[in-house]
């Protein structure tokens, strides 16, 4: 299957040409990106030299349509409501990685404050959680790719949601990203002055990822769910750490709700639960697609703290819309993923 | 007013000594080690070359009594509880930087896994905690001073609980700290390769500072405290930020709540309150004795979410047991302290 | 004495403001910043509340005329050119940061690709490394603050070509500095994901301080000074380190060299050498106004390697600064700048 | 071809089994660490839980023999020499990654200070630089698998040397190293706090790579070859960059010479050259088999700068360690090291 990359010179496109690479199957025939199309991808990234030979275009659906089966769009939010009809048009199957269609209209215009897509473009959409709803990714034409944050979110709480085990309404997540996840436009925010040998909050209560954890937890638990959710800046480029804290509805040990995620978790080879005593750190799985979750029941206070990891750009991004891409060839999900964590 | 320092050469200790060539009046006089005894600071420490001309001794409380009036004790935990009896028999003020002195005895052989001082000793000590008791601490004998994230997590709670605002038992207090919090031991979790580019939590729901944090609060509340509390790693040297959630017991606004802070720490130069809308990021207080706060009522989940930061060496140490020095000795609290953060 | 700074925003401006704020005589008065003009410093700047009082100013050299007697410039290159002859004409007494007024004009065109100053300002302007020439300096109305890496070249290597020690042409430096040197402004180069884990030359044999040393080096030569220059960039925030490499002109020891050293400095405080057998490191001078240099004769090349070490921001700018406003003010150069260096 | 990895558990054995799960045809069917035999890999090392499912053994020569072909030793220098004739004696091809093997007797014992291996065993060694002499390598049966250090600075330089257009005598290498290079064994050196925020020399002109950089030079010159070489710590984790500089022995362009270092690495795949005006970067080459390199001819003093980056862990150690494999066991070299960079 040939697929082509929009946004190819971004952080999140440059992760999917450096992981599409490995990949046996998925060929990349066409990269983009409208600030440099005309320049060769190893001009603007010389350590590509020797890999790749691909010269940035302008990206024009049809155009795509001839050399591609499926396209990944790593554009900004806002920018990919405009192309992705278009690519859809020509038949091509597009995994959007930016906000755009994952939410209802009024959720993004809320929390995104942008126009949302058409509702017809957004109810052919399907989130693209590949161990919430695999079967579904593989019929779908559009695929959401979920946030980073939701990523390592959602797959800390599914299992405890889904079995009515935590009272929703006492559930906070205190998140922490690597600066990666902020993304290559230049901002006071990312000088490396200002992050370096500093720890911060920003967005308290307020990151556009809470709409879309909340809709997708309000399914699993099949009522409303509102949380409490802060994000904090890391002086590390890669990686994110949600640390959730929720009241129990009954009385369950650790190695109960350990079990259960081990259960939950046994056909999905890129979810890995630490063993009882450990909790996972983000380095255990830099660069890789692996989710690595642990837990504690807390005998003082009757809550459960959870603790996810993911890669930001590979689980949170990258590495998960191509294993979307690999549900939808109709590959073994884990198809060109398997690889050891960088680890240091 | 001569002090002395016990373990100048740790990380603490090393900071009271930087700290205290700033000072106007209270004069370094002694400085020991047991492990480098014998060596000139200067030796051990090349960049204090031209600022101190001290020997490290092997710590005698009669010495230590014939040249200082105060004595700042920088050893690790259950080191403390031998040598405080001897220094305070010889007439010595004692400032205690370990945890030693600040649990009742059953709290410190559960938490700390070690044996407590006596009881006669532990009826002495005064929690040195300025914002809360400076008349208590100018009189006291010895001072139990406040453990970092203890500093960080009551400053940033206090008021809240004094005046009933929030339900102690839905408080989740999630805490960050940089490295040099884990001191000048070598270990696994210290190494560069370790720390660097990862992000972890440690500890979680066993902290030593737990039984700290929550006796505090709890002879604030009038009522016993519980608090679900995590701590994490962060990649930089310096560094405390605790970010703190409950429910309102009442209707309150941001604005409110900082109003009350801004009271509440009115006559507290070492606490800055964030104006609304800002929260404040680690960077701001390094090197400073300062503690700033801000807050945020969430009006979709009706907590209100603290974040706090220190200087972990600094406000949560060394600082902190110079500004008890101060109330001990007569002089303004902000004497030698008043210094702007590093910044960067 | 009253002093005000220009450029109080950008990095070397805030450092001014830090060390002016512990400094017992000089007393701040006026900051400017164009781009922020009638904001409080504090509001740019949260982490200066209870410190200052300012309100950043548009620069207009009549009303900074009124309130100081010295002005700092702490702008970028190209814009002291402008301002600096309309303070001077006020009567003022100007220190300028920046590298106008360090060259002579053809270099300065050469170099920096920007218009020089006027020749009759750049006659008056008085070279401000204040353990090359305090007599001078103390009687100057213009002083020309070094560069950075100049100030840890030149007192790295100044009493060896001082002596005739070393062979001029064999001289190499190599040197390396920490991001904040990049200063404030936006750019790919100082974007955390950029610079973190990486280490790169950057300008290699093209650096603009390249003729700064080596005119400071030929008056101490007595002749032409011509070296290889390169500098790198260190993924860190604060510091400089220059590892310098040439011939002896005659056989001597490393005990030699380091005794020549202790002597030529003997009468500088700021200056330190390291004992044989030790060489700076950059944590060692963070946060202070000290030049630590070792050094080391290969017995196997005849080479005499030197390593010295600033921080970037002090030495290498602010704290310079201060040094040379304490000589003009009659002041000992030491006045305010007496501080044990952060260390970590 | 089955292989085997002595000391798994360091930070070059574990970089090791990363790069071997990529490897297509080298199959690791055996990890060794003496000092925690009998613990699954998993256990000590979680992030490759659901990739291997090794054990650790205690390295038993005739065991290996019975389950691998080849063997990596990644031991500390020392212990290589004790293991290896026992190794080789079963008939199993050894590639050393320690010092051992790379030096005369006289030599190892001056710079290592350790008892050299038997000449017997040092006759067979072969140098495993692959791309000076790939024929020899795949005719060996003992690999001295080359330095970090001596891997960048070599490559950098043989080009120059073979043809005659250094000066050797002139030659100076100024090297920067991440602190992975250290290995995994605790230090003051490698504490964080230490670190972090740092950048020092060490062992200034007395690194025991010195003598192994110099023997192949002079192999290559064809006459003796004695160079300045000071290695600092970088504070990151990956990466190795060498500054070289050197007075040219004929006039040549910075084109005349690229060209030449195109040609000279034009049939070795993990060299790449910067094209003019670029210089190459550690993060460039992070993760990766890379070497990359980029000079500059300065006119002003007709030295040649030459600027060499790899990843210290992979071309410095266990990615140059497989290629040498994919010699000796008659593949393409590249087999299963074609990645891309990390980059970030």
């Amino acid at each position: 299957m040939n697929v082509a990359v929009i946004g190819a010179t971004g952080y999140t496109g440059l992760e999917l040409v450096r992981m599409l690479l490995q990949h046996p199957t998925l060929k990349l025939t066409y990269v983009s990106s409208d600030s440099q199309a005309g320049a060769m991808l190893t001009k603007v990234y010389p350590h590509l030299k020797g890999l790749v030979r691909h010269t940035l275009q302008r990206a024009e659906a049809k155009e795509i349509a001839e050399v591609a089966d499926l396209v990944f769009t790593a554009l900004p939010s806002g920018l990919s409501t405009e192309i992705v009809p278009e690519l859809l048009d020509t038949g091509l199957k597009v995994i959007d990685l930016a906000g755009d269609h994952r939410l209802t209209q009024a959720d993004y215009r809320q929390w995104y404050q942008k126009n949302p897509p058409a509702q017809a473009t957004l109810a052919t959409a399907v989130y693209g959680l590949p161990e919430l709803q695999a079967d579904k990714i593989a019929q779908a034409d559009l695929i959401a790719n979920p946030g980073c944050y939701p990523t390592a979110t959602l797959l800390s709480l599914l299992p405890l949601v889904q079995q009515g085990l935590i009272e929703t309404d006492t559930l906070i997540v205190d998140a922490k990203s690597g600066v990666s996840g902020a993304g290559k436009a230049l901002s006071a925010a990312t000088h490396y002055v200002e992050v370096n040998e500093n720890f911060k909050a920003y967005k308290v209560g307020t990151h556009q990822h809470i709409p879309e954890i909340e809709g997708v937890l309000a399914q699993a638990a099949g009522h409303e769910v509102i949380l409490s959710f802060t994000t904090h800046l890391v002086p590390m480029t890669r990686g994110i750490l949600i640390t959730a804290y929720a009241k129990l509805t009954e009385n369950r040990s650790t190695a109960d709700l350990l079990a259960l995620y081990e259960q939950a978790y046994a056909d999905h080879p890129f979810v890995r639960i630490c063993e009882a005593g450990r909790m996972p750190e983000t380095k255990e799985v830099a660069g890789s697609n692996f989710c690595d979750i642990g837990l504690r029941v807390d005998p003082r206070t009757q809550r459960v703290t959870v603790i996810g990891v993911i890669d930001n750009l590979v689980k949170g991004a990258a590495g998960q819309a191509i294993q979307n891409a690999n549900l939808i060839a109709g590959l073994d999900q884990t198809t060109g993923l398997i690889a050891a964590p960088f680890y240091f």
